[in-house]
């Protein structure tokens, strides 16, 4: 079977803020505006930066928008193209993985965490939902337009082939007896894997893990959100290699 | 004037999680269960916690949900009753403010993370939209059951007698040069103020503050999920005191 060609993903982009990121990537082919907020000036900020030959005024964008609240302004776009294992490695030595994550609020706030971190690179499953919808694109703020994002069929698949490329493979577990907190392994090139926050990583993605750590937690509260223990991991990447 | 009492939050619980919660809290009075869920094992959990008693079956819970996924099960219940300032004061050294920050998801993580970091208390403005909605519950995954929270007219006003109740205040403010990470201040009894994403703390709010701080970025975004600032924050106080 010859393999398809990844799709692409970001080809709707809704919202104020996550348009202008598409638009000052250069990618908006046409920008659907609300003739009623066009005034506004977040929504002149978007319409500058596209350029108004692009534009297009409508009544109410809700009746077009995926999201709940698209601020006057959907953005159709050349789509971003996903990238690949061992384009991440020649790019970064820090990237985090989701399994079972599909919120797309969730990854979109993932990917700004990382960004902000300075963690280079994110992988998500092709499989299920669609986690890079315009809901994450919201979400990230325009992290998702410059962030390498590798969007892969299987976790545990992508998870030994990051092993042959000289990733450490860490794992986010709440039973876990390590602390992520002060981890020397995060010193070296690696892949933090995240799991859904009711059910956590799959069993085949936990078997691929060359150490599972937890976040410490001073009451007894279960779980955290998926979002919040991603950022938790791409700060703490940063903080162990400044104490270096 | 006399000042009312503030009003009860909570009265409504949606999913199978944060209903679970509200159940083993003893006040659900009422629990609506979708009759085609009955039969799944999570929602069962709920019923047998309720008592069959207090179930009442209909077709479909979502057309009455507040929330996008009730999971099959609304709960009316007992209302909670925020504290005072001073009552947390009494139980807690440490406290989240949250300024301008009313996305019931993101309260309900802000909750989530609290409680995971041992942080003993939250406090919200009782203005604009409802920060407590039946989505902050779900989103809070039963943390709201047990952290104190206070509800307070003017932000401003509540740093004001936090400060004469001994804490500390310090605001985190993206420009700041001083870092939250390692703050020797949150040794001490502290009130640390998260502002909304775009706009930050108010003008107020940013001057009652005794220091402000900033999260480190590596990379070049500007700003990170208000939940995420909050995570940080309060598993920052975790690290520094288990440190002293």
């Amino acid at each position: 079977m010859v393999p398809m060609a990844p799709a692409g993903y970001g080809d709707r982009v809704e919202g104020t803020h996550a348009s202008l990121a598409a638009a000052r990537a250069g990618r908006v082919e046409r920008l659907f505006v609300e003739r009623g907020r066009l005034d506004r000036p977040e929504v002149q900020l978007v319409v500058e930066a596209v350029g108004s030959k692009q534009v297009t005024l409508v009544d109410d964008v809700r009746a077009m928008a995926t999201t709940t609240a698209p601020q006057g302004v959907i953005a159709e776009c050349r789509a971003l193209q996903p990238v690949t294992l061992e384009d991440l490695r020649g790019s970064t030595d820090a990237v985090v993985v989701l399994d079972h994550v599909e919120d797309p609020h969730n990854v979109g706030a993932v990917a700004r965490s990382l960004t902000a971190a300075g963690v280079g690179g994110l992988v998500v499953s092709s499989r299920r939902s669609a986690p890079l919808s315009a809901a994450a694109f919201k979400a990230a703020a325009g992290a998702l337009e410059m962030l390498p994002v590798a969007v892969v069929g299987s976790i545990p698949e992508a998870l030994r082939r990051l092993k042959g490329l000289g990733f450490w493979v860490v794992g986010l577990e709440v039973s876990a007896t390590t602390s992520l907190f002060g981890l020397d392994l995060l010193n070296e090139p690696v892949a933090v894997v995240v799991g859904a926050e009711g059910s956590g990583m799959a069993r085949l993605t936990t078997q691929r893990c060359d150490l599972l750590v937890s976040v410490p937690m001073a009451g007894q509260s279960e779980s955290l959100n998926a979002s919040v223990t991603a950022a938790l991991a791409a700060f703490e990447i940063m903080r162990v290699r400044a104490a270096r």
